[in-house]
C-alpha cells in the first residue's frame, strides 16, 4: 500500500533532506538576509498552503518575518498583482507544476523581488522559473494524498527559520532540527492508538479540528487529509476563530480533533477543550506533546522536539488516524474519488 | 425580529455610512499613502476576518497593496509579533472589544506603525488604541449573526481603496460607491426566492461553499452564517483549493453554494460548477449578477455594482437564504446555540 509506505518513510525522507541540502538552506537564507525584505509572499495550494501557514509562525515568531499568503488568481486569472518592490517570494508545491502558483513567481522575477521554489521536483516549471530551488529529496510520492512531501516542506522551511536567526540560538537549532527524523520515528509509534480511535469513529461523516499557534497548520492538514481519504466534512479552525461563531455547530458527540501545542497557546486552547467536553459532550480525539492534560488522553507526538519543530511529528498521528479511518470505511486509499495527484489550477 | 430588521436595515446603513464617514476616508488613505507601506497587515476574526478577505483583494488588484492577515496569537499569547516597520496596521471588529485584535493594533503603535480601527464602536477599547477610527455607522448590532457591521465593513474598506486610487477613475469611483445602497436593496428582492430554495434544504447537515476572486469572501461568510444559525457544516473554499484534494468529499446531491463573480475569475468558476452539477450530481445554488449561466440560475445580485464593489450586495441573499433555513429547521435565529454576540479571545 503506497501511502502506507509513504507515511513510513517519513523518517527516512527527513534524513535524506538534512543530509543533502542543508548548504542549499544557508545560502537561501543568506539571500533572503541581503534583501532584508519587510515580508515574506507565499504562494501555495492544498497540502502545501498548510506549510505555508506553518512558516507564517516559524518565520514571524523567531525570525520577526511577516508573512502575507498570496492569492494566486491576483497573479494568473486578474493579471493585477500586488507590488513586490520590497518582498521576497515563496512558492511551496509538491509537483511544481500548478500555473497559478508559477505566474507568482513569474512576476518576482518582473518585479524583482527573489524568488525560492521549494518543492520535490527540481526539474518542475516552477524550479526553472524561480531563482533558487530548495529540493524536498523525499523521493517520488504516489499517493494521491500528501504525507511525507509535507514533512519535509515542514522541515525545508524549519531549517529556512533556523539558518536565518543563526547566532547564539545556531547550535541548539541544529541539534534540534537533527532530532527530527528520529522524533517522526517515535510518532509513528502512535499507529495502534490511531487505529483503535479510528476504528471508533466509522460512522462519523462531520468533524470540527482545532488548533493554535505552531499546531494551527497541523489541524488545517488533519482535516484535509480527512475530506481526501475518509470523505469525513472536516473543517479546521483556529481555536479563537472557531469561539467567534462556528462553536454553534457542537451538539453531544460531536467529533471534536485537536492539535494542541506544548506551549503558551496550547495553555490556552486546553481549557476550551476541557468546556467542549463537559458542558457540549465533544467527543475529543487529541494530538500533543503536553504532560499536563492526562485527562484528554493524547495521541503523544513530537515530545523530544521543541514546540517551534513539533509540527513535523505531530501530524503523523493525523495520518494516521485518517489512513486507519479510511481502511475501516472501506475506502480505497490508492484512489480516492475524484481527485489526482497534480492538480493544475489557474 | 431583530436578525431580519438588521439585514433589511443594510441600505440605510450602507447609505449613513456614505453620508457620515468619506471625508474621515479620505484622511486615513491620505495617511496611508504619505507611509507608502510595502503592505498592509489586517486583524480579524470571525465575520471580520472575511471582511480582510475582501481587502486583500480590493487593496490588491485595485491599489497594488499587498495584504498580510495577522495571527493574532503572535501579538497575544505568544509575545513575539514580526516586524512592522514598513506596515499599515488595520483592525477589523465589529465591537472593537477582542484582547487579541486590541493587542496588534498596541503592537503597532509600539513599532510606530500607523493603525487604523473599522469598528461599529468608535469608544471602544480597539478604536481607543488605533491612531485613526473609521465608524462603520450601522447603528447597534443585536443579533448574534452579524449582517449589517459586514456589509458595512465592506463598503468602509471600498471606500478606502477608491480613496487611494484617486486620480482619473475617481468619479466613476465615486457615483459607483453611492449606487451600492440601492444595489443592497435590489438584491433584498431575493427574499422569495432564497426562502424557496432553503425550504427544500431543511434536511441538509453539510454544504460546501465556493467562491474565487472578489466573491471568495462571500463565499466565507456564507459559510460562517449557516455554521451559526442553521448548525449546517458548511465549509469554504476557493474553488482552486478546493480542486486540490476537498473535491473528495463529493457524492450525489451534496450541496454546493457559489457565489460567482461577473469577471475573469467567475468565468475560471463555471465550467467547474457545471462540472460537479453533470459529473457529481451536486445540488447547485449560485449567487451571480452573471447573465452568461442561466442553466445555473443563479440568485441574482450586485447587477449594477462593477465587481469590486459586488460582494457587499451579494452576500445578501446569502444571509436571507441563511435566515430562512434556520426558520424552516425551527431555530430561533435571535438565539443560536453556544454562541453570544461579542467574543473575547486573546
Amino acid at each position: 500500500v503506497t501511502l502506507l509506505d509513504e507515511i513510513l518513510e517519513q523518517p527516512e525522507a527527513a534524513a535524506r533532506f538534512l543530509d543533502r541540502q542543508l548548504a542549499t538552506v544557508h545560502s537561501i537564507a543568506a539571500t533572503i538576509q541581503r534583501r532584508d525584505p519587510s515580508f515574506v509572499l507565499i504562494a501555495a495550494r492544498g497540502t502545501s498552503d498548510h506549510a505555508a501557514i506553518y512558516a507564517q509562525y516559524a518565520f514571524g515568531l523567531r525570525n520577526g518575518l511577516p508573512v502575507a499568503l498570496a492569492a494566486p488568481s491576483m497573479f494568473s486569472l486578474y493579471g493585477a498583482p500586488p507590488r513586490l518592490d520590497r518582498a521576497v517570494v515563496l512558492a511551496i508545491s509538491q509537483s511544481g507544476t500548478s500555473p497559478d502558483i508559477v505566474a507568482v513567481v513569474d512576476e518576482a522575477r518582473r518585479q524583482g523581488a527573489p524568488s525560492v521554489a521549494i518543492t520535490n521536483d527540481p526539474g518542475s516549471p516552477l524550479a526553472v522559473a524561480a531563482d533558487h530551488v530548495l529540493p524536498l529529496e523525499a523521493g517520488p510520492e504516489r499517493a494521491v494524498a500528501a504525507t511525507k512531501t509535507y514533512t519535509t516542506q515542514l522541515l525545508a522551511i524549519a531549517a529556512l527559520s533556523a539558518a536565518l536567526s543563526g547566532g547564539r540560538g545556531a547550535t541548539a537549532d541544529a541539534a534540534a532540527l537533527h532530532a527530527v527524523p528520529r522524533a517522526i520515528d517515535n510518532a509513528l509509534s502512535t499507529d495502534g492508538r490511531a487505529r483503535t480511535l479510528a476504528a471508533a469513529r466509522t460512522s462519523i461523516s462531520r468533524a470540527v479540528v482545532v488548533g493554535r499557534g505552531y499546531e494551527y497548520a497541523t489541524a488545517r492538514e488533519w482535516a484535509l487529509k480527512l475530506q481526501e481519504l475518509t470523505y469525513v466534512m472536516a473543517h479546521a479552525w483556529s481555536s479563537a476563530d472557531f469561539e467567534h461563531g462556528p462553536l454553534a455547530l457542537l451538539e453531544p458527540g460531536f467529533p471534536v480533533l485537536a492539535a494542541i501545542p506544548d506551549d503558551v497557546a496550547g495553555a490556552a486552547l486546553v481549557p476550551l477543550l476541557r468546556r467542549l467536553r463537559d458542558e457540549h459532550g465533544a467527543d475529543l480525539v487529541a494530538i500533543s506533546a503536553r504532560s499536563d492534560i492526562v485527562d484528554l488522553r493524547p495521541m503523544p507526538a513530537g515530545g523530544s522536539l521543541p514546540p517551534w519543530l513539533a509540527p513535523i511529528a505531530s501530524i503523523v498521528p493525523a495520518q494516521l488516524f485518517a489512513y486507519h479511518l479510511a481502511r475501516a470505511k472501506g475506502i480505497d486509499t490508492e484512489r480516492p474519488r475524484s481527485i489526482s495527484k497534480v492538480t493544475r489550477t489557474r
